[in-house]
């Protein structure tokens, strides 16, 4: 009771010092970045892993690991979109945003080499939406649910003050032997991906360029034509890839259908360069890649050359192309060989070596201090 | 890949119409509510519930419950914080919002006489935000998981261009012989209350007030004193009530000690009629409670005095008490009397005789139609 006597005036008199940006006292987020603030937001939640024995993983991985008593354990993983900072609805059908919405989070569950099963979603939309639009979104997300083949099991909904937020909380489960880490790849081994990369980043691109072109036109009062998207039909699958990518499950499945159980995994949310240098932070290794072996998507490449732009730094640094980045002895060449979804682009060295990128040319480069990935709050 | 093609101008052309509202073709979501907007999304998630075997309850309850394989099911829960809409942090500390943001999760975990296990946190928080602020929800955050025992597993976080919002997801389990659901209720049962009610209302009604005539000495540019907060602090319990909730885990522990298991369960949380409702309506049966046995908190009747306002509306819809409602056979009547904790408020009817209240003067009135609780989109 002493404790809760007096807490306005605390309460007000933290939050006016916040309004004055006592720059003396407080430090802005921007300041620290996403990665120092998750650093110092775990080292407060690490001690609670203490309060349950069940826990495998906590903070740090695709997903949060835990056992349940049964045969399998259990992984979990939740994310949380922003309008204005994940999505722009002026280029993103509600159909589509709930289907990527689903997919980022099945993406993590198979970077643990583990199957979905379980959906808990969350939004605030603002009181002025049509129905129509959150009803779309969410037959994009049942939709996705069905492709995936996990449940829609309960959820929130309520009032935004400004724009729409969705959060997904995803579990799902495997064979405690079939899990994978961020950590776990040694020297020697084999670096491959799943797909190909860039398109994410061509196709929203392409989106930002047409977005522009079309709020210029309606600013000039011009009437917005069809003849005008046409050179888009041609980028079609760039532009699936960001607005509608898949998680690659049917990779998962291959992987348990053949017995293969990557020494470490991680989805490419990143981009390369930079899911590449989680791995080898994790796991105590250096890496080196081929430029020549990077399946780069053909389409991204001709889209880079029409916007004077470079389709490798997209695939190592675009991200958003949910592929799967993973490593395994180089005795299992053969087992993955026949699967035409897999490239491998590289060897995992020992630490000291650093983070390689043999380009075209022969000239091999450093990339691991630019390799830092998205942040969202330094600009 | 045909779908893709086009899809931008498709995109565009359903936002403009969003966004000169054009009423014709769609409709607000303010027009038919939360709970409408609820009825409709549930509708198209439903089929999903086919895709995994275990779910046992969807959506509809305080938490989802599904099979793990495991000795205990599963349940869990999820809730999303959007400041302006269910938080000021102009009267909110952060490590009690921090607090507050874990007991309302557990408290939907207690709803179904299960114990709290893991739980996923994420925000989005304005970049210009102090780390000191996140790092103070955080602790509190971290405080309640070891009060209740649970692990904080994960999460994500990223900016927010305008307030904060926080995202908790929380897992929990039980016995599958100790589940209780909304439906469940029986003619002829007690209906039983846990602690007081009241208390948040009555709380954040003088947060309010003390907020306003802060804002008005800042405005008139006069200094604000200590002084001007002394009468808070005979009303401590109250805010505490609103900002320091407490789900009522040690309920569940008694429930679990005494081999209680009730016939229905929900924790108040719209408030006392509207939970009521949501018990009769899922049961199928009707209820009668009595004014003079509603535990209202002494320090809220006397706040009512002070504001020339109704404790007992505050109780009856107030919601945010967070303590449990739930119902017995009478003949459990002795294991449960020797708990202070627990008020027999009222019996369980036949459906058909509606949702009555005898107030203190003998005058009973059916409040099931005003009994509507809290609407994020209706004004």
């Amino acid at each position: 009771m002493q404790r809760a006597s007096g807490l306005l005036p605390a309460a007000i008199r933290f939050q006016m010092n916040f309004n004055v940006r006592n720059s003396m006292a407080f430090n802005p987020i921007s300041e620290i970045g996403e990665f120092g603030l998750i650093e110092r937001l775990s080292a407060i939640a690490a001690p609670s892993l203490d309060n349950t024995p069940g826990v495998v993983v906590g903070i740090g991985d695709d997903c949060a690991v835990y056992r349940t008593g049964g045969p399998a354990v259990q992984v979990a993983t939740t994310d949380l979109l922003v309008e204005h900072v994940h999505f722009d609805l002026l280029t993103t059908p509600m159909h589509h945003l709930g289907s990527k919405a689903i997919s980022v989070n099945v993406s993590d569950i198979c970077a643990m080499n583990a199957l979905p099963e379980y959906a808990l979603i969350s939004i605030a939309v603002p009181g002025k939406m049509p129905v129509e639009m959150v009803e779309q979104l969410y037959a994009g997300m049942a939709h996705a649910a069905s492709r995936y083949g996990f449940a829609i099991a309960g959820g929130d909904t309520s009032s935004s003050p400004s724009g729409l937020v969705i959060s997904v909380t995803m579990t799902g489960q495997t064979a405690e032997s079939r899990l994978t880490f961020r950590k776990g790849a040694r020297p020697g081994e084999m670096i491959c991906v799943t797909g190909t990369l860039g398109g994410s980043a061509a196709g929203l691109k392409l989106l930002m360029r047409e977005r522009d072109l079309m709020l210029e036109t309606l600013r000039n009062n011009e009437p917005y034509s069809k003849e005008m998207m046409a050179e888009l039909q041609e980028y079609s699958r760039a532009i699936r890839c960001h607005l509608l990518p898949e998680a690659r499950l049917d990779l998962v499945q291959f992987f348990h259908e053949r017995g293969i159980v990557p020494t470490s995994m991680i989805d490419i949310s990143d981009g390369l360069a930079a899911d590449l240098r989680h791995i080898c932070e994790r796991s105590g290794v250096g890496a080196h890649i081929e430029e020549s072996r990077i399946p780069v998507l053909s389409e991204a490449r001709a889209i880079a050359d029409e916007l004077q732009d470079d389709a490798l730094s997209w695939a190592l640094s675009g991200g958003e192309d949910y592929e799967l980045l993973f490593t395994l002895p180089k005795e299992q060449y053969d087992v993955i060989s026949s699967n035409r979804e897999i490239s491998v682009i590289g060897e995992i060295l020992p630490e000291e070596e650093g983070l390689l990128l043999t380009d075209i040319f022969g000239m091999t480069i450093d990339i691991g201090e630019s390799a830092g990935g998205f942040d969202h709050f330094v600009p």
